[in-house]
């Protein structure tokens, strides 16, 4: 039942192709895992996320343990069930969102308490507890539990913290291996630090991880100092597992992690545009609520096999948003995600081709036009 | 193109089932149609329509016509294009949402003058450009421009009423003639009077329509009073052509209007409540909000064959709608529509073998025991 076999199946310069075999089928890497926070992937039908090409999804420890709750989700059938998505699933730990909520945070060497955003009641999570709820969740990647340094941290600031997540990467360790679920991976901190990018990577590899995220990036450092940190991180962790980059990002965040080692992503932005009018084409980015939309009886973008593209005009999405129609996010957000997973697709492609550095140009330079 | 051939097939007390031929499509009756108000049946992709089973949809001139604007829609390619949705489609005259919008609405024998509550910009429409938007939009079944008499209303208010709305009936049709569509439906008023309901039919009759629409029900008189007027008002119309009650209703009013001879019906209240937490259920009706539901891992209706009922609980629907995600009314509208659909095939099939009353009293009785 506890399949995970990561088999890199072409490099080309630092990118890598491969799969991951679980019991619940095959995610094909670099993979992109599209947000399905609260038990959802935001207005899409699961069948519509299978078919967009999404191997794995994501689901958030913080919400889904307020609601519908751990313990209610294990005896309802765990999250799949619920949900009604067969194929695998990233859990985060939890520990991002909680301490997002600022002054409704408590943190101590024993774990986190603090207020629910849904209805005020207290919470107390730890490493332990966090694996508890992942596990009840029936979660196939578990994530440690751990601090996302926040940025700006000085080298004392960053240091401290990531020794505790390491301290906590341990203990979600222990705890995960008294009733292993297929995988937990743990999650490199160090901030912009590259010694203790170094000492992260270390301790984190003599507790041993079936995967190793790259932790507090892309939290505000920017594309450049995101990239600085990539031309060193990925390497520092075992080629033979893989590396996620938490909570990445835009397109060509995407594409120059990828060149740079890394395997794995997972970000809101697909979801979160789709809802707010944004889509994502070959040519950059389209804000559907503007007016030159309006009689425009062309696909959003022409070289894309999604059904929105297939169905319907620019003209009539930019009327589903005017309008406040449901319909409008549903579409776009489909496309939206169609398109991250066209581009896994053409990186992995390019990747198993030996081609990933021309067809990552030719990707930004294109972006690049529309900006323009 | 202009094809509308209304067939009956089996005749079971008053109660009629058949079929409408049209270029787009057959339409079994009676048939229910789904309300696509702003070129969407809100929450549903249209393939979730038609599989479904809607043979049809309505479409609303007033909303269309102030956005995208009907000259628009008619440079986009129509409104079947624009929606993607190449069944046939009715379209109301507008004249009904017009007129609800109360002190901005000034009514003359030439028409209306209103403003958009849109973008408060200045409109008119007459019998003539009510039709004229109409063919603009592309409509398979038009309905003549009338005033839905308001409830309630004095004899003498009546007659005033349902005499004006006769005028425009006249003016429709020689509008209509110009440049016709499949069918024209002309609309008998009268209010709860039944000789007003006779002079209407009478006069809708030497005009000569495709099809005849009940209007001015459904506006707040009751069901005990809508099924005393329908007792006699379809038998004023002619037999062999199709009958449409406009804007009705919950599942007991369609059963006892198919009792009593009408073939067509409209209503928002199956997508509406699929966004306020409401189900149609063989037993009557839910509501998902409801706290008994939150771990209920039962469909929400056993005897169901809609995908929601097959992929999803009670439980997940109930958390959807507490974690206001866009997939609960999603759900629920599909479901709710499925609901309606699945109840229109069990008329006709009753109508065909002979055994409607003892179909609508088995329904009916079932749902009084969920209200009970």
């Amino acid at each position: 039942m506890n399949r995970f076999d990561f088999h890199i199946h072409a490099t080309d310069g630092r990118a890598r192709t491969g799969t991951i075999a679980t019991q619940r089928g095959t995610i094909r890497t670099p993979a992109f895992m599209p947000v399905g926070t609260a038990a959802t992937v935001k207005g899409m039908h699961p069948e519509q996320v299978k078919a967009a090409g999404a191997d794995i999804i994501l689901g958030n420890t913080y919400h889904l343990m307020l609601r519908p709750g751990a313990e209610r989700m294990a005896r309802l059938g765990g999250l799949h069930r619920f949900m009604n998505w067969d194929r695998p699933i990233l859990t985060d730990s939890g520990g991002f969102q909680v301490m997002s909520l600022g002054s409704l945070v408590k943190m101590r060497e024993e774990g986190v308490s603090f207020q629910s955003h849904v209805d005020g009641s207290k919470h107390f999570v730890s490493p332990e507890r966090s694996i508890e709820i992942q596990r009840l969740l029936g979660s196939d990647i578990v994530m440690a539990f751990d601090e996302c340094t926040k940025h700006p941290a000085s080298h004392e600031q960053a240091a401290s913290s990531m020794r505790l997540s390491m301290r906590w990467a341990k203990r979600s360790r222990d705890a995960f291996l008294e009733n292993p679920a297929p995988a937990l991976f743990g999650i490199q901190q160090g901030s912009l630090y590259r010694d203790l990018r170094q000492e992260s990577a270390e301790r984190l590899m003599e507790i041993g991880f079936e995967g190793y995220a790259i932790g507090g990036l892309a939290v505000g450092e920017g594309q450049e100092s995101m990239f600085e940190v990539l031309d060193y991180a990925p390497d520092m962790l075992p080629p033979d597992r893989p590396r996620y980059l938490m909570g990445v990002g835009k397109p060509s965040d995407i594409i120059g992690a990828v060149l740079r080692g890394v395997d794995m992503f997972d970000c809101v932005l697909p979801t979160r545009s789709g809802r707010t009018a944004q889509a994502f084409v070959t040519t950059g980015t389209l804000n559907l609520r503007n007016a030159r939309h309006a009689e425009d009886t062309g696909p959003l973008d022409p070289e894309c096999p999604c059904p929105t593209c297939a169905n319907y005009s620019r003209a009539y999405l930019h009327h589903l948003f005017k309008a406040e129609e449901m319909l409008g996010p549903m579409l776009l957000t489909q496309h939206n995600i169609w398109h991250y997973q066209q581009l896994m697709q053409g990186l992995r492609d390019a990747i198993s081709e030996g081609r990933v550095e021309a067809y990552a140009r030719d990707r930004l330079d294109r972006m690049d036009q529309a900006a323009a």
